[in-house]
């Protein structure tokens, strides 16, 4: 549970109910939080952006398959900071309506890293099986309930709320999988004395520019705790990097940093300052 | 064209004929290589793998949408060398069967980096639709050959191949958008004096480490073209990094940066030094 206050508003996740981001959303606010459930990430940067709701939780990196990239590109464009990180443990399973056999099934429906993340228990165990993308898990349990012949791979709530037979349990490929969810809201948090900073830096299109921009990191003694890079959309073959570190941005050494990289013409989003997730081990950089 | 000798041996790529694959490997080889089209990436690895193939065919990167992570994690796993790379200028066309009126549209089915690097488009143009992955664009094609009532994004190659009516060209989000590919082999290719070499490195799990990958190509002067992070899939929250940069595993500079990062204790994984692609532009560090 979390200190972030929501003076009666509602938080915008990822829907619909039964997702594993809803799962994140209970696991920081608790079971009485309003929600507004959206159909899209970029919906639920939209609703927080608009004042439809006080704060958005989505996905942003999976243990197992990497980063949500449509999270990291609307980070890109928003001016909304993270105010939290909350990580959830993912356990898929593969679902079907009662009233269909095993034999019937032609196809199933996931979120796209879903099935990503299950992509060696399919290929092992339903090679047959046509592969159809939904928007989220809960919205795939929603077409099995609904399709005959179409099987879901989705969390348990999902099961439940949708009324689904699970057929097998914990498919997903490696077997301790976790997703990282981010909480977006406008205002910024103060320092509790272990938090993280995310920053999206762009660099100079030259030889050495990323070693130029982790130098004041080793200098001031500040830990990288990941780091991804994405096309920076801008031109072809140029790229973007987000790097999340230990710190916030008020604290002496970040603001070191901080400096050091405008010295280098280095220009540096800040998206946030929040406290760690714990007791989750910390990546390395 | 290319200096790699086929001896009467077939190409493995991810089909079927049509895909932006297949003219990456026309762009290669030519139109007179024998083929073998694969059902999926890891399909394509295991080919040549097995001799079934001389060389394969793979998408690994997209100026849009990023890294291609099925090929990455193949990257992981195999034995086999990166011999080649070449880019490939993608244009995605919005198509359907002659005898469909566009009223009757319900559904649009792509490979899921189409679906991606067209999502602007699709949010703006057909809000509607929903969205189906396919294997490849060219099995999209056929798919809305066969079925009333869907569309396919795809490239022009598959809309001739299927007999697809073009609907609306040129639909990715981002005009200037190109993919690279990579030609797999045996054998290493001796260096030609524009070389790139592309590498697995593992590191120590704990801060600065990938400060201490990087310290040595400064100090050696090799410049890196490309670094991206992948989860390591051995213990949660722990990475991988693949990094590519300028010159031939030969070279005295990069076989310095190697020892270096031997003596760091730093595991690398050589995936291979080939001609780098041209005339396209050099991605930055």
């Amino acid at each position: 549970m979390t200190d972030l206050q929501l003076n009666g508003r509602s938080i915008a996740f990822l829907g619909p109910p039964g997702t594993f981001s809803h799962s994140a959303v209970l696991k920081v606010f608790g079971p009485d939080a309003p929600l507004l459930d959206c159909a899209t990430i970029d919906d639920v940067f939209a609703a927080v952006s608009a004042d439809r709701a006080r704060y958005g939780v989505v996905p942003v990196e999976n243990s197992t398959e990497g980063a949500v990239n449509n999270t990291m590109d609307c980070l890109v464009a928003t001016d909304l900071k993270i105010v939290a990180e909350v990580v959830v443990p993912i356990e898929h399973h593969f679902m079907k309506a009662p009233g269909t056999g095993l034999n019937q099934l032609h196809k199933v429906v996931s979120h796209k890293q879903s099935l990503a993340q299950c992509r060696k228990w399919l290929v092992a165990n339903w090679p047959g099986l046509s592969l159809e993308e939904a928007a989220s898990n809960a919205q795939a349990a929603k077409i099995a309930a609904e399709q005959p012949g179409v099987a879901a791979i989705a969390g348990k709530m999902a099961a439940t709320a949708y009324g689904l037979e699970i057929v097998a349990s914990a498919i997903q490929d490696q077997k301790d999988n976790s997703t990282r969810f981010l909480v977006l809201g406008k205002q910024e948090r103060k320092p509790t004395g272990r938090d993280k900073t995310s920053t999206l830096i762009y660099t100079e299109n030259r030889p050495g520019a990323l070693f130029r921009v982790l130098e004041p990191f080793e200098q001031h003694g500040v830990s990288l705790t990941r780091i991804e890079t994405r096309p920076s959309k801008k031109e072809v073959w140029d790229y973007v990097f987000f790097i999340d570190f230990e710190g916030h941005a008020h604290d002496e050494a970040v603001h070191q940093v901080l400096t050091s990289l405008s010295d280098r013409t280095v220009e540096v989003k800040l998206l946030g300052s929040y406290p760690m997730a714990s007791p989750d081990p910390l990546p390395k950089s």
